[in-house]
């Protein structure tokens, strides 16, 4: 980059927002997926809305990708940069500006951490439900610009359910409302939804107006023990078939189990072949019955124990244990690769099936937990990238799952997004001329390729 | 439109299916909205999708204008055509394709009726929420592109947040899968959140996947009637204030009232000043609960009398009441003019005191009913279009109302998109760039502009 260009960089943000050191650059160079780094050119971390309006302009006018980062958490790629281009972090973008108790909505700013808002408005009883395995650290840019799924995914749906209206930059600098803050809207076209999982390609986002809806009054959640998975991945359908709709309805392999278990000493039965951790909530009546009804249905369905949480603290147990999984995972093999392709929930039983088979196979180590629920498995590969033979049959065993999953009548992505990872494979779900409607689309707002290059669509 | 042309249009179709004669084209020259009438070349009605894609190549080859029109329902003349173009009817294009009742959803043909799918997925126990209005007569296919809302919206949503994808036909005839018949989808752009309430101008829907729910196992109505609407539209912001979220909430003024009951005989109280409807749902302790502080808010709000309906048989009665407001309403007056300017729903009690302001000021008639609970009112101007003094005080009023919906933090349109009449407002809410943004992204995915010109951007 033209040490002149960097110069009004520095002129927009100051000085100590503007970082060019190699050690800097090498930082935001990779981010939580499998992929090579690309070292960006300079990192800018500005402070308010004038100042990202300035350097959309900039860049624009002299043709600088830009990468926006939050706090790269993500797991498709989609926030390694260019080696022309700028990483734009958002962190000192992060005020809550306004949390509205009567209208139940929140306005926020992009590097706004998710956890923070769910706290911030827990406290005069709303809830904002999506919660991203990554939720204590990621932000709500990048929540929005992923389209985040979580645990909750199954009854309170994902980011783009909560989104009621986005504010942004568009590539050329213009500013861009839309949506409302108002329960419904068919004003113009619905680009806060477009929006929704465009990864940063289709603007750079300044401001997001989030539905927020009243706290669950209780919640019961339990830990099911199986001696086979097949058992525990039935249940799942057991339950769906039920009408049941739990807050959250994971799954935890043997192999999972144990690491977690390794990890976290929270006293998980080491000995079983599957967990089903559940939560449900609601009214008191509603929390009895349908906690209850899961119950009879794991032990009809064969569960071997079945321990539901005495108080709060046994029940934060579960769910710490829960979100140790990927850590857990990630301490066992130096590579670590977690998938999302995603089935009809139904599909749960056959879907499990097939990861056996696909890692029997492909003789490789996978442990599967996730979202059963939802039908959004996180089949996760442990290998060494430096093992090179190994880490072909581990490519051979990714485009076998999306197969699998594409037969049943699933989908690539559940929640990571495409990125640049899955790239390669999103003509096989959509189709090339989905792919051309995308690029259209895609050139059409941004003319000169600054936002976000390569992700989604691959150019 | 040249012969050649009409012959090809009936080579596609069959003859029995493309209509030319002027009075099956002036059938389709309007809408529900108060604007003039456009007759276009010729109606066509296609049986297949294998057909939708051959006019549409058709079409855009040789510049013809699209409007694609399920049951004419529109208020805001979204599916008035142009003069050089085809009306294509969905009528035919009216199969439920599946019902999968393990992962609650269901496929369908554009052409499908509303109230249709509502009713076969009830008989298995599932549950699609939207219910505009038009819910007999209106078309899937309509909703989706409409966006359509309805009673229901406050609990329940819209129906965009019931569509899992949109298999459509671009403007080039190629064929577009967006969405995915998963919960979670995080692959590619939202092409099918943004297909909802593009108003037929991004591409000509084939087949639609719907979320279903669990139905609600239970539910319970009531009519409180009160002695000034100042006091009913505060019942409602008390309620959300308390946390609770019905079903549906509905307001009439006593205009409303007064036609209603000469036009059902339902037997409401002619000489409220306002009603609440209010139902509650889900399940049987919630649904008692909830009922009971809906009752003691009411009576603490100042309601003059509250009636729970002791049955299924009243439960309807006081539904059908309400659905038949705009029947009763459009009996008066020559010209009925149905607005649906939205405010945060804590705005209710200062826009009904707006419109009452606005009623006074222009010296016309305004009925107010409608969504309450969500914001969203029905203003509804009774009028005779050919007294121009007094249309155009009522076009002064109308501006007046986006006015101070816009002044509240509220949007020109809650349900019923932007079409020709909201073009000359839209500005006032998104401002340029935003219609800018829309018109470069429609340009590109439309480049022969043949997908129904004029509506929403106004090219």
């Amino acid at each position: 980059m033209k040490p002149a260009l960097l110069k009004e960089l520095q002129y927009i943000t100051g000085k100590e927002y503007l970082f060019t050191d190699i050690e800097d650059r090498m930082t935001y160079s990779y981010d939580a997926a499998v992929l090579d780094p690309k070292i960006p050119c300079a990192v800018v971390m500005p402070g308010t809305d004038e100042e990202l309006g300035k350097i959309v302009l900039l860049c624009n006018e002299n043709n600088i990708p830009i990468t926006v980062r939050g706090s790269g958490t993500n797991l498709s790629g989609g926030t390694i940069p260019e080696e022309k281009g700028i990483v734009l972090l958002t962190r000192r973008l992060n005020n809550i500006i306004e949390i509205n108790e009567q209208d139940m909505y929140a306005v926020v700013q992009p590097g706004v951490v998710t956890a923070a808002l769910a706290k911030a408005v827990e406290k005069i009883g709303l809830f904002y439900p999506p919660d991203p395995g990554s939720q204590a650290v990621s932000t709500l840019g990048g929540n929005v610009a992923e389209n985040a799924g979580g645990l909750r995914g199954l009854k309170y749906g994902v980011t783009k359910d909560y989104i009621m209206g986005i504010n942004f930059f568009d590539a050329t600098g213009e500013y861009i409302k839309s949506g409302s803050k108002t329960v419904k809207c068919a004003t113009g076209y619905n680009i806060a939804g477009l929006m929704a999982g465009s990864e940063g390609t289709l603007g750079i986002i300044s401001e997001i107006t989030l539905k927020l809806i009243p706290c669950p009054t209780c919640r019961t959640s339990m830990v099911a023990a199986y001696n086979s998975i097949e058992k525990a991945s039935e249940t799942v359908a057991a339950i769906i078939a039920g009408r049941i709709v739990p807050a959250t309805l994971e799954i935890l392999d043997n192999f999972t189990i144990r690491a977690v278990e390794d990890y976290s000493r929270a006293g998980l039965p080491v000995d079983a072949a599957a967990l089903l951790l559940i939560e449900v909530d609601g009214h008191p009546a509603v929390v009895e019955e349908e906690g209850a009804r899961v119950v009879t249905l794991c032990e009809t369905m064969g569960a071997s124990n079945i321990k539901v949480a005495a108080n709060d603290q046994e029940r934060d147990r579960i769910w710490s244990a829960r979100r140790s999984a990927l850590s857990a995972l990630a301490k066992l093999k130096p590579t670590l690769v977690l998938e999302d392709a995603t089935v009809p929930r139904s599909r749960i039983p056959d879907m499990v099936k097939a990861l056996q088979q696909i890692a029997k196979d492909f003789q490789i180590s996978i442990g599967t937990f996730g979202h059963a629920g939802d039908g959004n498995l996180h089949p996760t590969i442990l290998t060494d990238k430096r093992d090179k033979k190994e880490w072909h049959r581990v490519e051979l065993a990714i485009e076998q799952i999306f197969d699998k999953a594409l037969e049943m009548g699933g989908t690539l992505s559940g929640e990571h997004g495409i990125g640049i990872a899955k790239v390669p494979f999103l003509k096989k779900e959509t189709g090339f001329s989905s792919i051309e409607f995308s690029k259209r689309l895609r050139r059409a707002l941004d003319p000169n390729g600054i936002l976000n290059p390569g992700k989604i669509t691959g150019v």
